[in-house]
């Protein structure tokens, strides 16, 4: 009888993330503040549908930048790749989350900051959007309100990022609705397990591992995600690829989300960030996780568990 | 009785890349000038020391920033991964191959941009590097002396990076001596067939599946393609990684490499080059390659080949 | 009986201008399009209440950027230098008009672009800013309706230059009524002489030197005119002080004003523009007399006309 | 019988800087380092040969930076505005004074930060340089030999830019020379007199009002004064010109030089430097100077003294 060794990793690398100590709770808007820094949580899911997880794996917590790679699978799928990247590109900006990064022609530099993800919201309707992410996760998502509400307020540097599109000529909707329909993406309400779902479906080759449902093509996942190991962790991507090895996403709200092709989907969930934004005990958890295991993308596979 | 698919598949397309126009010979030195634009040539080396070549795979060309991760795999394994990231960062610059880019301290963005490739030839002695490369691809590598005399007569611009370098005190050498040694590593003279060598060697953990030479650790190829694949194609890196989905390197003799990791490498030669720098006909082929076999790093398993 | 030298000397800049072929009329938007590209005029008011002119010096055009220093100038009276530097800095950019240009504090680089234009824009009551404006030009100024509707419509580049204002929390209203007050403000009709008599103001230390009323003290004026002199004609400031050596704004309706402080204000009108932006045959008219006439900013006296 | 109020005006403004607390003396080479920080002084010389001095005027110091526009107009008259012009730009970069700042033809953007001034120097041969300086001061000039070894041996970075302007192709000597003969020109040994009768032969016209040999031409004259207006106090210069109106150039030897075209020129000695490399008491002491007595270059004729 073979015991299953996942379970004792997830608790190891979970003890290990508590015991440190930094990072700040996100308090751009005040609804983020009280979040409980010491929430902590990880769930695995395979691509055969088999879960794991532990701490506060069901907790929940706004997506935020989490995210921006599957609403930009989505936008892929409904236009084709060459649609999103004439409006859209897929290289590093070498700069942070919120940069206005345009290349000469006035494109976003990728999806995965700001600027793109606004232009990609404004690429597919917002109910393609709310049944696809719920496709995603197994489940329909609601708006936390509040969150909402305050990002609509207090989002002047992402309208901003929207009228530079619209004068570039690559905003798909007006600036009022693609601002409000990134908005209410970016405040859905997920836990590290649905996010973990929504992840795995993406490593299953577009296949929700859990409802067997099909959400995106396998050109749509392996496409989006090659832009998640060169983009996802905005200025620091190149050396989480080179560190962690699989390609991710993180958002201000403590979440993570990273992948391994063919293999599961991972999400993780603490509020304090570092400096650059990133949840600081969810990366903990996936270098910890990668190291111990050779999840790396670019690892021998003699090398990998 | 099976047939080996890969000899038709090489012809394929190499006959499908011989009818491409376009593109330009490397002239900023009069030596690159006056290469053959139809020589065009493919190989490639299983981890288990098969190979595989067609058309001019053996034809010589120097090998130009090619060199580059190979020498970075060097001074990884030499001083280690600590030792180095303190000299040179891993993070896409967004930038052409000969752009300043330095990060608030001084360091280079990346090994794979000049700026980084001349503090990496700084940091490991010029017999390491020889010795090296030798292993890398299983016989010692000439110089070709008219290229690097003319090198050394119009690098400027790389003589400035590499001053820049010694004002941010992440150089290792003289800048004399750094320039020296970087215009000598891009000065030798390889074939198709020896960088598919080279590659195989780092697709293979390390271990060249030729002469079972051991050159660099797992750990130091894993780091190494990752770096390839966030910055390895300059500003293009990101859509090659979504597209073709291979950590590779161009050099302006004309040269490509890619990897599969755990599988093989692949080396093209056609010095015709786009407005980037990167071989027209290189790049094409390893598109097709790439495109027929599934050979997408991130793609699932169930759709390679 | 002496006679008047500079009749003779407007005729013959004319003369000289009127020769010159090349340039573009704005066509961002319909109205400026529709500009008789053929029309030439040329005013000078002086301190002590003369004026000359020669061309179509009262022909209409809307006073765009024209408007900037003299808006700068209302907003220094009203608020006070150190209020209004708080918001908007004075330091030339080495970019063109439109550029984001915001310091590291998120403040506009100058008033003198876009960015730094709205935000001054949005520090003056609306009717402060016409009466002002009246105040400079000796009679009140009307809107052309349709290049305000059509700004409106298509101003999207500005209306995130006000969003990003308002993300640094430099904004001094509402972002709609900040580019809605500027977008007016640039519709303003006005001829050669009109413009002529604003820059004599300035010239004159703050008093119209036709109504003989005061519009801003004296440290306005000169505080207003270094800048000018500064960030006056974008990414070609520095040559323009240089080699004409007068304070000096341009504006895309055609119009270019200049000051010599203490002698006098010149308005020149004539659409086509160069690819900065400029009136060509303005600029033109401008160096000509300059240079004829000895009127740089930093010639020696004896050298003065 | 009148009394002459400037030796009055000139102590009280030395008083008020001596009370000034703050800045750092410049230690990039120890030489510099071992300044005196309470040396102070200033001397004023006016275009009919008045001198007026009050503290250490005629303490020794490196005149560095100050140098650079006396070089420059050197440059202008012995090549002539055209031809410098075709290899350094003149206008302000809003970057620090050794900002690599080349346009986009590869030019530095202007004479006074070190990439244009070291193209500068090598445009000119050394003994006209030599010659030119001791016109412009009245008598030769000597080099402080540790100086000039330091920064021989630590100017990596200038080097770094001189190689850039090779590549550019608008050095006009070897990168050797260049770089020698700029840090040789930063090293001499000046006084706040030497600089202030350097400044008034500007002021005069390109006459030296002391000695009264013609050193440049008055185009030559106007022309500098225009580019120490736009880019001599760095990032800090369209502030300077609105708030001080003088032409001026800072060194981090403690100097400054600033003119009254027509009127006089000053230099200044106090070795504490502000943030951004310029001495901190020298600018308070031209601030007040200018501010008491309406010395501003726009200022309208009835408010100057």
């Amino acid at each position: 009888m073979t015991v299953d060794p996942v379970p004792a990793a997830l608790e190891a690398v979970l003890a290990e993330a508590r015991a440190l100590r930094g990072g700040e709770v996100a308090t751009y808007i005040p609804e983020l503040a009280t979040a409980d820094p010491d929430a902590l949580g990880i769930a695995i899911v395979g691509v055969r549908g088999n879960v794991w997880q532990a701490g506060d794996s069901t907790a929940p917590f706004t997506i935020q930048s989490v995210s921006k790679p599957f609403v930009y699978a989505l936008a892929l799928e409904h236009l084709g790749v060459d649609a999103v990247l004439e409006r859209v590109g897929v290289e590093p900006s070498g700069e942070p989350f919120n940069a206005i990064s345009l290349d000469d022609s006035g494109r976003p530099m990728n999806p995965m900051i700001n600027a793109g993800a606004i232009v990609v919201a404004s690429l597919v309707p917002g109910d393609v959007v709310r049944d696809g992410l719920a496709l995603f996760a197994g489940h329909s998502l609601e708006v936390d309100d509040a969150v909402f509400r305050s990002e609509l307020e207090t989002g002047h540097r992402n309208r901003a990022l929207a009228h530079l599109a619209l004068a570039a000529g690559v905003l798909g909707t007006s600036v009022d609705t693609a601002t409000e329909d990134y908005f209410r993406q970016c405040s859905l309400v997920v836990s590290a397990l649905d996010v973990a779902t929504m992840a795995a479906t993406v490593a299953n080759a577009g296949f929700n591992p859990i409802t067997g449902e099909r959400v995106v093509s396998e050109q749509v996942a392996r496409w989006t995600l090659a832009v998640m190991a060169s983009c996802g962790m905005y200025d620091a991507s190149g050396e989480w690829l080179a560190r962690v090895g699989l390609p991710a996403k993180s958002g201000v709200g403590g979440g993570i989300v990273a992948v391994d092709p063919g293999l599961f989907g991972v999400g993780t969930f603490s509020p304090p960030l570092d400096e650059r934004g990133n949840s600081m005990r969810g990366k903990a958890m996936l270098e910890s996780l990668s190291a111990a295991n050779g999840l790396h993308a670019f690892a021998h596979p003699d090398y990998k568990f």
